[in-house]
């Protein structure tokens, strides 16, 4: 008899699920793995919308895995643990990202890199190394490697704490590894999502100038006095742009549409660096003369790896970073879709899970 | 009376100059300033054939000033010096690059990078402090600040010296700034003109494992037996790039045309560079995703600054790295410019002015 995603696996589970690339995400029963030596089984108690959810859900990306329970800003306690697990007992508040596995032996996983390990698993839509598919934590139950598991410290409130498991990690690793976080630097954010927003956090913690650079005119209240920025650009008024010339020792591109990269160049002092943490599905146009002649940079980071994973949300702890959210039931969460597409959202939906997502 | 380029300047000089965009090179008379407290007068001996020679003389870039005496790869021997210069005395082999000033006072400055100096003056085609339009190595007699002057090391072969002063530090500093003259290292080099086939060179004397990258299968013997590459990838060959995918730590791309960094970025290992050196005048297509999967970036490098040039040249005469060079006597120089655009030189002109120009 060929297995079902609900007679899989011995644990019963329950969860959203799209089904296919066209449909919404509706009640789905499913389930998990026992929990093995090393793993961690947590309730799930949180989870975050991030905007890749939308694009898996609908195929955007063309790799999608159905039936997908989408995911991966996870947060819960602990409800069981392997023999071997040496860090995480019952009742621990936990956290899973964007990953739950890799290969643990390249180069990447030896420097604490697993995101960058080829055969890294992702959250959902992946395949175990069993060859059974991935579910992420639109669901009631979670369980994976304690590797790929992260504390969540005591002060921190579980529901915001979530976004930062993702949307946290990813503007959190490439300030940290482009040196973008030296006090008395000044640098640039582009787009204020739930990617920017935390963004903005972790730059003014680490002693930073930070300038919103934004499409959006009625963002710069929002940027100044509620985010805390130092000053803010519109990027579509060039007099503005202009006058930011040469100003800034790097930039953290957050949009993950089409925009053109010349305006967030010439803001760069010479050395300075264009980071991008936002994938527009096509290539942008890349001047190369200007990166010459200031010696300047356009770069990559994806999320980050589980050391730093750990360290992100230890800072962020220390420093009362956390995402702004809404927090929605689960029922809500085909409009909070809509919602998001429009960018109608400061700054992240956070589901419910405990109190909307039950078997029973 | 308005003064003439042959009467400006009490000291009298003679070139090869381009009139307007459309006229051949041919011969010039014109003037150069007194030796200044802090000049190095020199008697020109040699002077290399750059690529952008050629698109300045034609106004490709829109900024050139006429008259254009072009030349940016000089070498020559002292023939009189300020009286305060420090370094220089008459009768040494010195050389200047592709610089003659800059503001001596920014940050750039400070930092020995005169090169990313907003306030630089370009060896020829630019405009002294004093408003007077700069002439470069096609020429006679060449004045320069000794800021700007480069020592040619006592075993360096004068005439395959000079194209190091521009071709040569355009590859150097990026494989020493972006980290990839480490031992070991594979590192990638695409096109094999002037600036490919030192660069090679250098890489080499890293000892940093190098792979020539080309459109043009029949420098494969060439970049193998003759300049010491390890391996050889064709770059349309899609099988070829296939096999080499995610091996390189970095790639130094010499290519001043538009072609596709897809490819390219797949030869990187995660955390690799792509260094562009050459300046496409159209913007090149940057695929996103790839940069954020690998943490991979593209970044630009142009010549480098007085201290590193002189880094260079003496790193150039302790390991035996000169150019491969034919030598051509002015006369010659429009059939040059003929044959370097359909890339018909191994690897760089070099003018013999010593023998070929002479005022008298």
């Amino acid at each position: 008899m060929e297995k079902s995603p609900e007679t899989e696996h011995p644990v019963k589970a329950f969860g959203w699920a799209a089904t296919d690339s066209s449909s919404p995400l509706a009640p789905f029963y499913f389930s998990r793995r026992a929990t093995g030596d090393e793993d961690v089984q947590f309730k799930v108690l949180y989870c975050g919308i991030c905007h890749s959810d939308l694009h898996y859900i609908k195929n955007e990306w063309g790799f999608s895995q159905y039936p997908l329970v989408p995911g991966h800003e996870i947060v819960g306690e602990v409800t069981e643990v392997g023999k071997k697990v040496q860090n995480f007992k019952v009742g621990d508040k936990v956290g899973v990202g964007c990953m739950v596995g890799s290969c643990r032996s390249c180069e990447s996983c030896a420097d604490d890199l697993e995101n960058y390990c080829s055969k890294n698993i992702p959250t959902y839509s992946g395949h175990y190394s069993d060859g059974s598919l991935t579910y992420g934590g639109y669901s009631d139950i979670m369980v994976a490697n304690e590797h790929f598991v992260v504390r969540i410290p005591e002060n921190m409130p579980l529901d915001s704490a979530a976004p930062l498991l993702c949307a946290g990690i990813t503007t959190y690793s490439p300030l940290r590894y482009y040196g973008l976080d030296k006090p008395g630097m000044h640098i640039g954010i582009v787009g204020l999502g739930g990617l920017g927003h935390v963004a903005v956090k972790f730059a003014k913690a680490f002693g930073v100038k930070v300038t919103v650079i934004s499409t959006s005119p009625n963002k710069k209240e929002e940027a100044l006095a509620h985010l805390g920025a130092d000053s803010f650009l519109i990027s579509k008024d060039e007099d503005q742009m202009q006058g930011a010339t040469g100003r800034m020792d790097g930039i953290l591109d957050t949009v993950p549409a089409g925009h053109p990269l010349m305006p967030l160049i010439g803001l760069l002092k010479p050395h300075g660096k264009l980071i991008m943490v936002g994938a527009p599905d096509k290539p942008l146009e890349l001047p190369v003369f200007p990166l010459l002649a200031g010696r300047k940079m356009v770069a990559g980071s994806g999320i980050g790896g589980m050391k730093e994973m750990q360290e992100m949300m230890d800072f962020a702890a220390k420093h009362n970073i956390k995402a702004d959210i809404e927090l929605i039931p689960i029922e809500y969460v085909n409009t909070a879709m809509e919602r998001l597409l429009r960018a109608d959202i400061k700054y992240r939906f956070v589901i419910d899970v405990a109190n909307t997502i039950n078997q029973s």
